[in-house]
């Protein structure tokens, strides 16, 4: 670079925030015995457990148990603009949803921040 | 409670610390093709990518992109102890980690916090 060389113009940028994933589904063959498992043997809380699926909460991230034929296992992010998805589904426990699949036929699920 | 009951004894209990996820590993049918779509979804960043598997970073938790030939679809926890699980083997990024399954059959990679 010569001496006559403008200085290089530096724009400043707002760091971009990450989404974050709210929480991974996984078949398991007997809820109880997966809970057990998994309590046993990592620090975690069991946050909810019925019979079809149970949710363990980790420090940075939950993770469901489900029986496959009740609830497909899947990857949730939170999303800012979860709507454009398509429709929310309400669930009883307040949050608001929609399925989608990526390009491999993975289901994922896009949980509004609300 | 009468004047002449005994103070409840609380004993201090420390917090416990709970584990955290490392990353949730997914099989896709083509990585570029996976990559693209995430990246376009959301906001992650790609922190690897070759032609056997990726790795986006959110903001809690990785997502690895594997085909299935290659690497098995996993979830993977940083555990104190985990060499407790089995031998850890190292990888070319530093880490030392071990493959356990499930009761179920899913596999669990436990990584070492080196």
């Amino acid at each position: 670079m010569s001496a006559l060389s403008p200085a290089p113009t530096v724009t400043p940028t707002k760091p971009v925030a990450l989404d974050a994933m709210h929480h991974v589904a996984i078949s398991v063959r007997d809820i109880d015995e997966a809970v057990k498992w998994y309590a046993e043997n990592f620090r975690c809380e069991i946050s909810y457990q019925d019979a079809t699926w149970a949710l363990l909460t980790f420090s940075n991230v939950q993770l469901a148990l489900v029986i496959p034929e009740q609830h497909p296992p899947h990857i949730a992010f939170s999303h800012p603009r979860a709507e454009q998805f398509g429709p929310l589904k309400p669930h009883r426990d307040g949050t608001r949803s929609t399925y989608i699949a990526d390009p491999s036929g993975n289901p994922v699920e896009i949980m509004a921040i609300d």
